[in-house]
C-alpha cells in the first residue's frame, strides 16, 4: 500500500541523450526501492557503492539492503565527507573496490552521497574497464538538481577545482526527496540557489513560480517535488542541446565564475561560504554586472536579490563573515578560471529575468571596476 | 626539394569516425615535419609532450623543434621505459604536466613513443579538463599498426592490465617510418605479429600478399609503408564497425587471450617474451584450437606458423626461454582475462586464414586439454 502511494508520487524526467538516454525518478521512498527500480531497468546485477562518512549511517544500510532483495550483490567503499575527497588518491581507493568487486561492464558504480560523491563516483565508473554503468542517488538538494544531471564527472587539481575527469552519463538517477529532510536549513537554501538559477537562465515563468511559491518549496511536498523536476528538466534540455559544452551549455554557469572566484577567496572554508551560497551571490553580480554594460534594467538585478535574500542567501559580498582578499585577487581567481579562452574572459551575462547569454570577450577592466566598486 | 619528395612519400589512411574522425599520416620524416603538419590542420598553439627515458635522447630534441618552428609552444615530460609507467602514479605526473603547461580544449597532448606513452598520454588527454585534443607519434612498429588506431587509452591496475582508462580517439596520428630503423631485429618482429594479425583476422590477400613480401617489408621502403597502411586500414574498418567493443572489435583480440596468458606467465619479463611474441604464439594456438575444434584445417594452423617462424617470430610455448608454469595455472590467467563475460569464456577462433571470428561460449575444459596438450 505504501509502495503504490509512493510510486504514483514519483516524477520521472527523460535525459533524451540518444544511446545514453536515461531517467531521473523523483520522489520519496526511493532509497529503499532502489533495488527494485534498477532491477526492473538495467540488466547488471553486481554493484559498487561508493558513499561518504556522513551518509553512510544515515542510509547505506536501507540501500544496500535493497540492493540484496532485488538479487544485486553490492560492495561499498566509505570516503571520508567533503571536497578534499575529490582527488586522485581517492579516485584510486574507489577504483580499487569497484575492481575488486568484479563490476562489469553491465554492472554498476552507484554513487551514494552529494555532488563530492557523485563527481568522483562518476568518474571512477567512466575510467574502470573504460566505462561501466552508472547509477546516482543524490542525498543534498543540490545535487539532486544539478550534479545528478550533465554526466560532468571529476575531481580537483592543485591547478584548480574539477579539472580532471570524464563525461559519464548515469543511466538512472534516483532522487529520494526524503532526504532532503534530513539537510540542515542552511544545505537546503544552498541547493535553492541552484534552482532559482534555472529559473534565471531561460525560464522566466519557473522564476515567477519560485517567488510565489518558494515557501511550499521549503516545506516539502509535491511543490517541492516539482521544483526539483523544472530544475532537472532545465538542466537536461540545455545538455541535450550541447552534451560537450562547446556553446550553450555554458549558460550553466551563470553565477559561478563569480561564485567560484568568492569560493577560492574564502579557501573553501564552508563555514563562511558553501557552493550554492557563492552562486546565490554571483547570479547577483551577474545581473548587476549586466546592468552596468547596459545590456539589462537594475531592476531585474534587485529583483534577483530581493527573492534571493526573502528564502535567507547571501546575495552581497558583505553577507560573507571575515575579511576577502582585494578585488584584484578576485580578479586573478576569475582570469585562472577554466572558463578563460584564449585570455578572454567568457560570462555568462544577462538581458534580463530568464534572458541569459554567453558573452565571449568581456574587457577585464570592466569587471576589476565592478568589482572595486562592489568591494568597497 | 627534400620535403617535397618526403611529402609524396607519405601514405594517408582516413579513420571515419564522425566528428572524431581523424587522419593517419604514414611515411619518412614526419617527426621533422610534425609542427607544420599539426599547424596545417589542428588550430591548438600549446602543447605538453609526453615521452620517455629511452626515447627522448633519439627524438625529442627534433619534434620540439619542429613545433617552435610551427609557433606551437610545448613543455615536455619524460616518463620512464617500460609496462610498469601505465599506472595512476605516472598518470597523475602526465596530468600535473598538461595542466602546468596551461594545455587548454583545443591544444594537444602529444604522445612520443611506443605503446605504453601512446596508452598513458592518450589517457590523461581524455582526462584533462574532460578530454584536450591527443596528437600521436608512434616510434614502434607495434604502436604504428596497433595502439596508434581505435582510441583505447589506459593503465594497469593489480586486478590485471589496461582496467583503468577511456576512450579517446587521437586528432592526428604521426607515423614517422624513419624511427623503425632504429629499432632492433626483435622489437620489429614482434610489431610484424601484429601486422601478419590483420591478415590472419578478415583479409587474406593481405596475409598471402606478406608471406610473398615480407622480406621487402623488413628491409623498409614502399613495402613497409605499403604493410603499415594496409595494417592501419584493416584496423579502422574494425573500430568504425565498433568503436566502443560491444561486437566485432573483439576480432583484433585475435591471437591476445592466449598471448596475454603467456605473458603474465612470463611475469611480464621482457627478456624472455615481448607482447608481440606472445601474440604470435597466441595466434598459432588459436588456429590450432580451432583445427582442434573441428572449425578450421589443421593446414591453416601449419600455414600461420610457418610464416611467423620464417620471419623468426617465436610460434610455440616451448620457444619461450626458461620454465613455463603448468597449463592450469595458465588455465587460470586466461578465465582472469577481461573478456571472459559473466563466467563463459570468449575467445577470437577461425575457420581459416582471414576468417576469424567471436566464439562466446567454448568449454573450459576444451581449453584445459588443450593447454595440457601443448604444454608436454
Amino acid at each position: 500500500m505504501n509502495a503504490i502511494t509512493s510510486a504514483s508520487a514519483i516524477r520521472t524526467v527523460h535525459v533524451p541523450l540518444g544511446e545514453r538516454a536515461y531517467d531521473i525518478l523523483i520522489g520519496p521512498g526511493l532509497i529503499v526501492r532502489a533495488g527494485a527500480e534498477i532491477a526492473s531497468r538495467l540488466k547488471g546485477r553486481k554493484a559498487a557503492v561508493i558513499t561518504d562518512e556522513n551518509v553512510a549511517p544515515l542510509y547505506l544500510k536501507a540501500l544496500v539492503a535493497s540492493l540484496d532483495e532485488a538479487g544485486i550483490a553490492s560492495a561499498a567503499v566509505v570516503l571520508p565527507a567533503g571536497e578534499k575527497t575529490k582527488s586522485f588518491e581517492h579516485l584510486i581507493t574507489a577504483c580499487d573496490k569497484v575492481l575488486e568487486a568484479r563490476v562489469e561492464r553491465n554492472d554498476y558504480v552507484i554513487a551514494l552521497g552529494g555532488g563530492v560523491i557523485g563527481d568522483l563516483s562518476g568518474f571512477a565508473a567512466g575510467i574502470v574497464r573504460r566505462g561501466v554503468r552508472f547509477v546516482q542517488v543524490p542525498t543534498s538538494l543540490l545535487s539532486q538538481v544539478d550534479s545528478s544531471v550533465g554526466g560532468k564527472t571529476g575531481i580537483n587539481s592543485r591547478h584548480g577545482k574539477n579539472l580532471i575527469g570524464v563525461f559519464h552519463q548515469p543511466d538512472l538517477v534516483l532522487a529520494d526527496t526524503d532526504v532532503l529532510n534530513s539537510l540542515s536549513a542552511r544545505e537546503f537554501r544552498a541547493g535553492y540557489a541552484e534552482v532559482a538559477k534555472y529559473g534565471l537562465i531561460d525560464k522566466p515563468d519557473f522564476f515567477a513560480w519560485l517567488e510565489a511559491n518558494w515557501k511550499a518549496v521549503f516545506a516539502g511536498g509535491s511543490a517541492r517535488i516539482e521544483a526539483i523536476a523544472a530544475s532537472c528538466q532545465a538542466k537536461a534540455d540545455v545538455v541535450v542541446a550541447d552534451e560537450r559544452e562547446n556553446g550553450q551549455r555554458a549558460l550553466l554557469n551563470l553565477g559561478h565564475t563569480f561564485g567560484h572566484a568568492l569560493e577560492a577567496a574564502t579557501a573553501y572554508d564552508s563555514s563562511r561560504l558553501v557552493h550554492g551560497e557563492g552562486v546565490s551571490i554571483g547570479m547577483v553580480l551577474a545581473h548587476e554586472f549586466s546592468a552596468r554594460m547596459n545590456l539589462a534594467s537594475p531592476d531585474d538585478a534587485r529583483r534577483v536579490e530581493r527573492h534571493l535574500k526573502e528564502v535567507g542567501l547571501p546575495t552581497r559580498m558583505s553577507d560573507i563573515p571575515g575579511e576577502l582578499p582585494p578585488a584584484e585577487t578576485l580578479m586573478d581567481a576569475i582570469a585562472q578560471d577554466k572558463k578563460v579562452k584564449s585570455g578572454k574572459l567568457t560570462f555568462i551575462l544577462t538581458r534580463g529575468v530568464g534572458q541569459s547569454f554567453v558573452a565571449d570577450d568581456v574587457p577585464a577592466s570592466e569587471v576589476i571596476s565592478f568589482l572595486q566598486e562592489k568591494h568597497a
